[in-house]
């Protein structure tokens, strides 16, 4: 460093000038070596992550080894090895995995594929949270996000709908309508985002429900080239739009109420994540049991509506009435949706009972795994 | 654990079902140890990080109290403060804050703000990098993306206009018109993102450049609704297309060009970050003058063209040729992105020339400071 410059004014001067060249001297320096605290924490803990990694890697492939054994062993029924021992190992090992997969190793393993849709977004950028607490506050915020916009669902296809009865006469100007398809746009394109970023950080979204926000990013978009001021037969050309609105207002009930479920159960996991960091997925229905009562009914009739707005579309364009590509593309998604939702629905709630009763009959470890696995990933 | 159940069976299945849950064990207990390992090194870090924080924090708001002791002097000019010895201690001042700012304590300061995009379409995501190595990737990714990008930008209106005038006599459908634009909304979409999450980790890019791709954004969007295949007069109507198309020819050839001459600008950077730390930001216009002599023409052309085609899509809309109202959007925001453009584009001139002035002339701490904070912001 350079010595404090010095002249002969004043002592005055010269006094004050010494302090601060000390103070900014002294900043400068602690300003260097937390510098160099920083940039040793970095590294350090760079070292040290790449030697767990190595383990964990190590362990993963040992895991596999013995996992093979075993299975070659069970599958050799007539070895003298007793089944139920098979079992013990089988569960132990399974652990194991679990523990690697979901547990404080999983946020320092290499990172997951983050999927093409985030990739063509953001770039190769790491959106995985390190610390546990953080991810759970990722999800409940994505839930809470949800319960907002599911409000604004509800909300702007009912003005519309209000609007057009009472002031449109019937026919609904362009500017509203497109402004809405635009939100709806930006919506998907953020919920599809989310829900992949929840994904890398270790979520059990069903892959189902981000492709049905692509399907429908798809159809928001299209929606906004079709042209809906019809002015010869307005009544005519609105009816598809005027039927989507009524099924949005549906949606938004829906969400809502499955939001209200979806919370309940990630609270269910953060209370029992606290118990026992292993034990998150197995009490995943407790509790919710009334609500999945009422929901399902209304998920059901959801769909089929989805369905019948989706094959009118197609009517439409068949008969001929309008005969743009827009309402043949919209009227393919919905029902597309229609049924991937259905099915979806149905596989949750069969993996559900299923399980349920499992947990009841028995404790066995390959009934356990396999029901496991499969609201794994409801 | 519970002990391996054992059985009376032959001693070889005996034998085997040992070995096997001796091994299952052993990888158990590993894995057990593992994730205590990481569970230790993730808390451990997290603590440090704070520390370390707490001290960043500090020693800002010492740096600032002793900036403001400074400042004052420097305004006493009456006082008999040598001014070179303040400007000696401002700019060690100054030193000490760009290193908490550049350096590797930033990376564990509290997060930036993410700004409002990022927050709309990712939520409360942390997507800062802590190795300034991933940084840098992630940086030389971006330009690499607009490279690839760039081409699809002098691809697609080509071909849009060689189609026009070769199959289509002079009216261009829909569709494929609809898909460019959708392409173009897409891209903007991400391009913003990716700005948004590089400024996040320390980018210098200048928030116009990000503005810049809001108004993109809003303009795909907005003429994705425009309805464009005018049957009466389509030339007339389809005017406003192809001078638009034109446009994005010339963008494409001068996003190329940009691109190149900011690649070689971070390669300088890189050099020089790996040769001393602090003094990235001096280098920047090293070696790319004659790059900048052939830029500088082509982005004025472009941006009075822009500005051209805004004003002639705006005459046309008071003219009554086509009345919608989205050709008097997509107007005031060409215009408004010309202007601003030209605007940004002469700031960043300005800005680098006193820069190399005041490199030549004096390396007097004042000016240094002005220049950098300038070229800073470029």
């Amino acid at each position: 460093m350079t010595p404090p410059p010095t002249n002969d004014a004043a002592s005055g001067g010269d006094e004050e000038e010494r302090r601060l060249w000390e103070e900014a001297a002294r900043l400068g320096e602690l300003t260097r070596e937390l510098q160099e605290s920083a940039s040793a924490l970095i590294s350090r803990t760079w070292t040290e992550e790449q030697e767990l990694r190595q383990r964990a890697l190590a362990l993963e492939s040992d895991l596999k080894r013995v996992q093979s054994a075993v299975d070659s062993a069970a599958r050799r029924r007539s070895s003298a090895v007793d089944p139920k021992a098979l079992e013990k190992i089988d569960e132990e090992l399974y652990r194991a995995r679990c523990l690697i997969k979901e547990g404080d190793v999983a946020s320092i393993l290499p990172n997951k594929d983050h999927g093409r849709f985030l990739e063509m977004f953001l770039g190769p950028v790491n959106v995985r949270a390190t610390r546990k607490e953080v991810r759970l506050k990722m999800k409940e915020e994505y839930n809470s996000y949800k319960d907002r916009t599911a409000f604004l669902f509800l909300l702007f296809p009912s003005i519309l709908l209000i609007l057009r009865s009472q002031i449109w006469d019937g026919c609904m100007p362009a500017l509203p309508v497109q402004l809405y398809q635009a939100w709806l746009l930006l919506l998907y394109t953020s919920l599809a985002l989310r829900e992949n970023i929840l994904r890398v950080n270790g979520s059990d979204i069903r892959p189902w429900w981000i492709y049905h926000h692509y399907c429908a990013m798809l159809m928001a978009l299209v929606s906004l080239t079709w042209e809906i001021k019809g002015q010869p037969d307005c009544a005519n050309k609105q009816k598809g739009v005027q039927l989507f609105l009524v099924w949005a207002i549906m949606q938004g009930v829906a969400m809502l109420l499955q939001n209200r479920y979806q919370r309940q159960r990630l609270y269910t996991r953060i209370a029992l994540g606290k118990a026992k960091r292993m034990d998150v997925v197995w009490g995943e229905t407790a509790g919710v049991e009334g609500q999945l009562l009422l929901l399902c009914p209304i998920l059901f009739t959801l769909q089929i509506f989805e369905a019948y707005v989706g094959m009118l579309l197609l009517r439409i364009a068949v008969v001929g009435v309008v005969s743009e590509w827009q309402v043949i593309v919209c009227g393919i998604l919905l029902v597309l949706m229609a049924v991937g939702n259905f099915a979806n629905t149905v596989q949750t709630l069969v993996a559900k009972s299923r399980f349920k009763a499992k947990m009841k009959s028995s404790k066995s470890k390959n009934d356990l795994n396999q029901s496991l696995s499969l609201t794994h990933t409801s």
